[in-house]
């Protein structure tokens, strides 16, 4: 029952100012919200819709930037990996490593990430139950590794649409781990748009202000100064003046849900 | 942006003294959280899982006790109709008329109840988007009546489970019409029983505090002292000793959302 | 095992004209493929999606129509009924008597309808489990009428799409009451249109073939001469000259599946 | 509109000898019913629902064993993988490439599948709508290999169940790409069984009718002789001696359905 934290960032890592800018506009906000804040950016988008989306920064150059974050912000700092090969390197430059939602049944990925004692993040897949989500996190508490996440982003509901079921989310915490709701994703359209998702980036504080009522121990939501010229994600991004003002709002339900 | 009311009464009039005793009850728990109160229990069920539930004590027993609970506790009562040659008797004894989610696009349902003048509720069925609820609506709203409530109480997922979409909540207020929360309903497991609903009480408050959170004019929430052995809805009726503690946070989490 | 069985028909009695012909048409398309012919058409629409919608001729006109249909066709008729002060009427003129998908739980029509005698065809509502069909059917059994079809018309799936589960069929016809298949309202796209339902004509007569494949009792399909312009039910209604090479195919399939 | 093919085999190759009499069987009843037959199965089992279900017997051992059944037997032989690092050994041995569910999305697996100039066969993920399943192909055609497969194995329905929507036959057909149907993985219940995933073998069958009804170029069954006791997917494999008998019937349907 510790108060929420804030994952947040641009969805991809687009270059050192633009993570640095963003980094200290979020931190300055959960600041002034009394809000602990870890800093989320991806170094490459590996499951576009379409093969044209754009990839990234690399894992090379995007680590680099993670790691300077950190050391510049003092914040936490998260990421996501794709496959086995890239767990050590970014469990060197970053606190936790994101297991994407699409790969969260891949047992290599999840052990290989588990074995690097980082905190694992694990998305629950759009296909997946929420107390499936004890068998996957049995796979990561098998390397010895306990300092897991679990994040609620939504289920499939009909096509090219999720649903948030806050059920979810005590779901999930019966497990013991941390849950935290992904309020970005959760609005997102998958495919909505034909070539690119869609989403409902105005939906996603009132998602945030429901799982935080219903009681959670982070909310993640993605953030932009300019979503709808974002490289990836934009539909669903926050825009960055939305962030102080919600937080304010999360944190005074928080208080009231956690007494 | 008013404060949120609440709905609530035993599933089904099983008594004068019952009713009479749950308003009571309810009420004054309603009055210490600062919350308005509607009184809410049917004289039929109508559309039970199996032939042999329990149906209720019949309209003419059950309005005359709906318009005593009325004149002894003075609160706005609320029954639910299930055919046209029910409205008039109903809306004399009772300020709301509530139509059933199965029975939410039956045309002549909704004018007849619509033409009486009365407050209006219509459940949205387990079967329908929010935003078909709009030609809903204007259905009442065709007889010159525009006193309309629009409730969620879950869209159907999969099969035997229902899923609280809290995107629907706004889009419902598009219409311009109140909408109201039903927390209890959504928790129902249809036919899971086999041969009777089953649901899950335990996150029915919790569904409630995500519905304020995310903004209604209405909490609906079925209560009873002892809902194990109740004649109807027994697996989703909160207890009755929760409703005081849960009104005192949904209250705060509103105020928190309506600023 | 029996081979199956046509129930077409357009969705509504357009006119004492329109209803011949179209039994008519049908029954040869039907005759000339083998298949027996059920005719269903409807004396009124009383859950349109809009409150514009054409309602239909009304109850004594649609009878009258209906009766002579079969008189002069000399095939059995079916038509829907909507609340229990309609069935002894119907019952007189019609052989089997429907259950709307959104009534399948009102327990005074289904008794009401039992207790004619009639053949009853209950369509499994949209928010319901194939298995929960089982306690629908008890409802009219307890009357003693076992002389009851159950059908297959969609499940919800998200918001404004139904999705034919072909593993409903084999397990509604676990109760021994033979099933239908109905192919046309499975392709609807419930208020798709915003004001009216859309759907999805073309893919009736492959969900058609489907279901032969899987095992029916019956395929019951609306059908048009000019669906496009049809008052209602248009986006789904087979085009009439459809209908003789689809009952073919299908002929040929039920073969094989029922050796 | 070419006559169908049969992909089948054992979940994962459980042996050399496993592997050669489960393709022998499998060859000759595809052989008595005029069926072209593909072989399948897995070296390595990558997502498990528990992190103690048995994995298989490698990429090394799988593939050497695959390569003798396809000298051997003489048939085209199929195989999933799971990383980009194993594409190259895998299309040395087998002809046809897999990309399971959960990875379709992941762009760099496609594509060095692609370029490998085996034929890819892309399962639809159970998240995605049919029509995603274009951007998905684009991915492997960038390679400029056009030799794709699209196969269907269900759509998430509420929680630990699945769908098969034959609508979805013809949408992925409009690629231009064959489609095939997966009538075992389509009646998995994902996570149904804590620490497994449940399925409905005897349901099986009846989906692939129903494919072949609708029109398909392929359809994919798993087998095995003693499938309650296979290392996994035992809940969904077709008993295999039910595999001659179906293909006959699959075989009449198609030819009435291709004419």
């Amino acid at each position: 029952d510790l108060p929420f934290v804030l994952i947040s960032g641009p969805c991809q890592i687009e270059s050192r100012d633009h993570a640095l800018f963003m980094a200290d506009a979020l931190a300055k906000s959960a600041t002034d919200a009394g809000v602990p804040f870890i800093f989320k950016s991806s170094f490459d988008k590996a499951n576009r819709t379409s093969v044209s989306g754009k990839r990234g920064v690399g894992i090379d150059a995007g680590l680099a930037i993670l790691a300077e974050v950190k050391a510049k912000l003092g914040c936490p700092v998260l990421t996501d990996i794709h496959g086995p090969e890239q767990v050590d390197a970014a469990a060197q430059a970053v606190d936790i490593l994101q297991i994407p939602a699409f790969l969260c049944r891949q047992t290599d990925l999840l052990i290989a990430a588990g074995k690097t004692g980082a905190v694992i993040n694990v998305k629950k897949g759009q296909f997946l139950a929420p107390w499936d989500m004890a068998a996957v996190a049995q796979k990561v508490a098998s390397t010895g590794n306990e300092r897991i996440l679990l994040t609620e982003r939504g289920a499939s509901f009909g096509y090219n649409t999720l649903v948030s079921d806050m059920r979810a989310l005590p779901v999930m915490a019966e497990t013991g781990y941390p849950v935290v709701f992904d309020a970005t994703h959760s609005v997102q359209q998958p495919g909505g748009l034909g070539s690119a998702s869609g989403g409902q980036r105005d939906y996603a504080p009132l998602l945030a202000r429901s799982a935080v009522a219903a009681g959670v121990a982070a909310i993640f939501a993605e953030a932009h100064e300019d979503p709808d010229n974002a490289p990836s994600d934009g539909p669903v991004m926050l825009k960055l003046d939305w962030v102080g003002p919600m937080l304010k709002q999360l944190k005074a339900i928080d208080r009231v849900v956690k007494g």
